[in-house]
């Protein structure tokens, strides 16, 4: 069963992992949000295509949530010391990920084929894309002014309020290659319970990407990223409040208005109204079982 | 008393150290060789210009005689994983001052700025010169082939004898900033116990340093990097007994023809004739007392 899933890193790649784990091999296709994307001391940072990366590779630090397990900091220290900018956190490990893909895109490869190279190399199982090999960057406005993504999340641990979110370059950008076809082939969309506005919203801000779809001939189903109206991790429940006027699974909704047959949803969030049918289950991944369970279920609702 | 030291890393770094300690502070000027700068994994690296900051700064690992003392590798061996290449060692310490440096240049920083900004950061008394701010490359002729420097030293561990050693973009490269002024001014110029070849060549490769030299009006004195006619680390013995025909202190002097009035010696190589007054003392290093007297020695030498 040929799966599509679009997701950002966190929740949305330990949801990659589960799937990757009850599909055959070769079946899952996952795209992967670029919106995060930064530049660090000169090399180019991908934080949700390395957690999709690190997580299907058994590499991530499951306990911090990003990052490598066994991670050490010590070039980002002496950086520092040298007068280099240090407010961005890469690890020694993570450093080596970092210098390969920059040095590849500087060859003047695109970012969906180092993508390939990097899968290959942990001979992953699971098709690996990014949105676009366009630039395009995730703003998000507040009352202290508009930031890059990054600036705002980590540079000013995502304090502000959000009162809207962009998506620099989305209008140009086209998606990367084999998205359209993985689209066009799919038995199954997904939505993984990631951030809408943060992870999904970029992905969907690629046009051919939101119009494939919008005619999709095949279910699309998000996974809420709530529990009990609340995010697992990260500013969603603020930003939802602020930016939609709640929390409930049809604020939610609401945020793929057009693009989603079915939400599956937490237990604690049910019951509820919502403008598309709702399945509730427990959706918080404790653990590799959890999150094969939660795959497996919303495989079902997907061929439902 | 103002000094210019031309010097390579290892045992020149540790003569820069000696200086360093006994001169008052301000008066001594290393001017660093670039020929074995090299770029890996994107990053420029400068070896003989980080032994010579590691070492003043006392941030280098003494025993191994490079890099940085307390230093791992998880970045270098990530990066090998990733499909990097991971010949050239590279620490995670070291890492800091790559990024740093590669981000300034390119940003358009020229070497020289960059080099004086990271001795900045650690506030060092000596001033750093890189010999020259434009492309100049060491290539070492082989029975094997011409290779860059790195690629003959490191990577292929130096075991091809050196049949010539040329200097590519020598006879365009212009002088950095400061390194003429310096040259000038100075009450003594020192050739430090390095490589001629690969070290110092480099360095006098550049047209108008040379003329500086061989046109000065104190005295040049250089320290032979040879004990008993052997290299303390490297390949120069077997070098000079292929490109010179020998290994005595009339090979090493004959090898700066015209550029010093006085060849400094090991007492192990005395006594000895050479186109040039020889000064026999002990010259190997052990300590940083030992580096302290040679440099004191020296100093004497070229005030006598």
């Amino acid at each position: 069963m040929r799966v599509v899933l679009l997701s950002g890193g966190g929740g949305g790649a330990r949801f990659a992992r589960g799937l990757a784990d009850v599909l055959p091999a070769g079946d899952l296709t996952v795209v992967g949000n670029v919106g995060d994307d930064v530049e660090i001391l000169g090399l180019h940072v991908s934080p949700d295509l390395d957690s999709l990366l690190y997580t299907l590779a058994g590499l991530i630090d499951d306990e911090r949530g990003w990052g490598r397990a066994g991670e050490t900091w010590s070039a980002l220290g002496a950086a520092g010391e040298w007068g280099g900018e240090d407010w961005f956190r890469l690890g020694d490990l993570d450093l080596g990920i970092h210098l390969v893909r920059t040095q590849r895109l500087r060859e003047g490869a695109p970012l969906s084929e180092v993508t390939a190279e990097l899968a290959a190399r942990r001979a992953l199982a699971t098709s690996l894309l990014p949105a676009t090999d366009d630039r395009l960057r995730t703003l998000v406005e507040t009352p202290a002014g508009t930031f890059p993504f990054q600036e705002w999340y980590v540079g000013r641990g995502h304090r502000d309020e959000v009162t809207a979110v962009s998506y620099e370059g989305g209008s140009e950008a086209g998606p990367a290659p084999g998205v359209l076809d993985a689209l066009a082939e799919a038995e199954a969309i997904l939505l993984a319970p990631s951030n809408p506005y943060l992870s999904l919203g970029p992905i969907v801000a690629v046009q051919a990407i939101r119009s494939a779809i919008v005619s999709r001939r095949v279910r699309c189903v998000a996974v809420s990223p709530l529990v009990g109206g609340r995010s697992v991790t990260g500013p969603l429940d603020r930003m939802l409040r602020r930016m939609a006027g709640g929390t409930t699974p049809e604020h939610v909704a609401r945020s793929y208005d057009g693009l989603i047959d079915v939400l599956v949803i937490d237990e604690a969030d049910a019951p509820a109204e919502a403008p598309v049918p709702l399945v509730a289950t427990q959706t918080l991944m404790r653990d590799r079982a959890a999150e094969r369970r939660l795959a497996e279920t919303v495989l079902g609702v997907a061929c439902g």
